[in-house]
């Protein structure tokens, strides 16, 4: 090919690659609009649409056309003459053309109308504690999941290849040295502070606050955070979640529950996090599959920095307990802050994951990975599930479910197939909390910021070292680049022992 | 074909326009979303997606699969076996590829460019009410409607294939005929009323009036009238529109004025009108290309309905006065209703046509049609619009614009390549009349109906008449259907005079 030629194709891969974002742009505000006021009336019809677009994706990815572009671009010749984020584009897609390269199209095709069902069924099920009626769904998708591993491939584990989809380059070797580390400092932890600790008051935190008032504090945190109105805007859902359809509109959904604030605002800025990080994805991105999060664990690393440790931190709330207290209907003007403070950070074992405490949390996602691993190894049924669950949660806890629904069934991520997500939640707080250390090497006034409500700088230091490179980066190299070092459970057990000891006056 | 083979195309036909009704929703959400509250830095990668997606639509349009279906569901035995809904949908998707057959590929799209700069050009043309920065768009948008009236075709005169593609069937015959009738009684009686009625009152209307309260009384009112909210939703936007994305999903847009509360009480009532009509077609028709108003002009016919056949009727303000009354902060206190209903409804020349009233709004359509049928038929250039603009002005309502801005430059239609269009808004206004005749036959209790705020046999009268049919039917067979009769300016004429002679009390 001539310089000429590698241009012209590379150009028209980038067309093609831009026209692809643009139905995932549409797919993206479609479930947005679905999730945050759509017309009850409309929504089967608007499924169908969005289904229409998203085998549009699925078919432009996997094309006969990428296929061509990938192999005429990879030649050695066209790969020293296109520009480097092309280069990368190019590994994305070849990367996703794998994941779907050996899947019979049959098999893919009824495993998406399986878990379509299941998740309708899973409701339901969740509500009535009845695992019988979900068991015949996840035997299904275990089956698929386990032959999945075999067509995409694997090193060593074939929770691997799942694990893959979700944290690029990450292992049940390197997760099973994180988690235990985790589980061998959580679990005496939370035991101590149980028998030793002083256990914070909390029942100021559940008087009535209205919803607009919260709506209007939350509206002043994203604001004091560093997101940008201009590029996005906050609305109401059941579910919470941030979406960027472009770097120039990121939203966040939050919800409002009037008897007990921490709701909206920890969950404000916590989707808040996941927004900025799309906010600042580098625009030479945009159009490419490089415009997006490098992986699910980064992503929560953003949105669980700002959550716990800008949002959970004593100054944080030096600077905004005054205001809150603006919009309160008066429940926290007798409140001292530190009382206050205690009292947002209490923590304990729990039953229901996305209620859990920031101490307990990893213990949740341990609990499921374990299972996860075991079922995609064969060395679990699902039928096995619920007994399972309960002698975990026992051992993990010291607590067990009264029925299924408040155990096994809790999530939606298996009835969906989503086996090998769960991980990247827990991963996401280690990387949050070795970030957190990275940045104090740089920001060491990082407290007297918060104090002062100056938290542009933190905003910047996360988007010089992590959000600007999108998908350009590989996550463990995000990581290694941010912090010098590979992943390490360490700095999250050491900021949790040192301020649980503080709260719990150990 | 053995009529398997028929059964067997006539799906995948459906199949195919299915997915095109599909890319309609995602853009008309888009669309939606863009008008609504997408946060601005978002906007141009939104119009770039949305773009994308209409060339999509575009594509299957008058792709050969289309040209390939059509031909073989119009063989005769093809058909006979075919459902009567397939040989519509067939029809109407011939339509539409005639409008593009013989249109040059490189002229439409120099074309579509040309009108999207024509269309950012305008704002600021308009604002500083200088013609010349648009004279070059326009003598080429003028230029390029020539010219697809001749690739279309016609018969008699070059404009009836413009106004075909809003009004499909109608002719310039049909036109003149009915609008020379309009001008003849309209043009007297507005001088008529200036010089010898009674003006009304109107000063009490311009009291502040919160913006939430406002949003509270159109939300009855849509009520009032039938707009199902669980297949909608309303929203606040600046030029107010009402969107179907689906049956299920149709949504209303209008916009608070807190100095001038008719603006969005008499706007939501048109929009409403409307989504009564999306909302009320036969979901037989889902997802095939006559699930959608049966023309600009019958659209027309149900917005103008609501807003001044019912909405600005004196039994309607019976019921909803005093409602009205406990939403405004003290206002309308002391004034009687027959002192409001004058009010709302004062008449007289004025120069912007979206500002007019009932009575004078006919004179702005008017006007702009002689202008666009003489610009298609060469008797006019375009360098001479704001001369004759101004002297139409002068003929039909006695006054001249100050400048452009207020004159020709006032509407987007012009710059944004909409020659034919205009005529639609008067003669909906003329089939609402007639159709409001003729349901005065089948409700005479109409009236009463109004003062009880029982408005449900109108909104089924409508949809049995004219919602439910879609697209499926001709705008003329629909009016004649429905009215017995070929398009008739009388009543409107008749409905005008009795009124406007009574408020102005003649």
């Amino acid at each position: 090919m001539t310089i000429e030629q590698i241009k012209e194709t590379e150009q028209r891969f980038l067309d093609y690659v831009n026209k692809i974002s643009h139905y995932e742009e549409a797919v993206g505000l479609m479930t947005w609009d679905l999730r945050t006021g759509a017309p009850k009336k409309g929504i089967a019809r608007r499924g169908e649409a969005a289904g229409t677009l998203s085998s549009e994706i699925f078919h432009m990815n996997t094309s006969e056309s990428m296929k061509a572009f990938l192999s005429e671009l990879k030649t050695s010749e066209a790969w020293e003459n296109i520009q480097e984020v092309t280069r990368r584009a190019v590994l994305e897609c070849e990367e996703n053309l794998k994941k779907f390269e050996n899947v019979p199209p049959e098999e893919f095709k009824a495993y998406v109308i399986l878990t379509a069902r299941s998740e309708a069924a899973w409701e339901e099920a969740k509500e009535s504690g009845d695992f019988q009626t979900m068991l015949p769904y996840l035997e299904q998708i275990i089956a698929y999941q386990r032959k999945y591993a075999g067509w995409k491939g694997f090193k060593d584990h074939p929770y691997n290849a799942l694990l893959d989809d979700y944290e690029p380059g990450l292992t049940v070797e390197t997760v099973d040295a994180v988690f235990s580390r985790l589980k061998q400092a959580i679990v005496p932890l939370v035991e101590k502070i149980q028998k030793e600790g002083a256990a914070p008051e909390t029942n100021f935190l559940f008087h009535p606050f209205p919803k607009e008032k919260q709506e209007s504090f939350s509206r002043e945190v994203l604001k004091s955070m560093g997101y940008d109105f201009e590029a996005g805007r906050l609305d109401t859902t059941v579910h919470p979640f941030a979406v960027g359809l472009n770097t120039g509109d990121v939203r966040v959904t939050t919800k409002y529950d009037e008897k007990d604030f921490r709701t909206a605002v920890f969950g404000t800025i916590h989707e808040g996090g996941h927004a900025l990080y799309e906010q600042n994805i580098s625009p030479q991105l945009d159009g490419t599959p490089l415009s997006g999060g490098a992986s699910m664990g980064i992503h929560e690393s953003q949105s669980l920095f700002w959550e716990n440790f800008v949002g959970r931190h004593i100054n944080f709330w030096k600077k905004h307990y005054p205001v809150l207290k603006n919009y309160a209907a008066g429940q926290f003007d007798d409140i001292p802050l530190e009382k206050f403070y205690r009292a947002v950070n209490a923590a304990g074992p729990s039953l229901i994951r996305i209620e859990a405490d920031e101490l307990t949390y990893c213990l949740h996602i341990i609990l499921r990975y374990e299972l996860e691993k075991a079922l995609i190894n064969g060395e679990m049924e699902a039928a096995d599930l619920p007994e399972a669950w309960n002698d975990k949660m026992e051992e993990l806890f010291g607590i067990r479910p009264s029925h299924d629904g408040e155990g096994v069934l809790q999530d939606v991520h298996w009835p969906g197939g989503a086996f090998g997500y769960f991980p990247s939640y827990a991963l996401g707080y280690v990387y949050a909390a070795q970030l957190k250390h990275a940045m104090i090497q740089d920001l060491p006034e990082f407290d007297k910021l918060l104090e002062e409500g100056r938290l542009k700088p933190v905003k910047d230091w996360l988007t010089e070292n992590v959000h600007k490179h999108g998908k350009a980066e590989k996550p463990l190299d995000i990581i290694q680049k941010a912090t010098g070092e590979k992943v390490n459970a360490d700095y999250l057990i050491q900021y949790l022992t040192d301020k649980y000891s503080a709260v719990y006056k150990l």
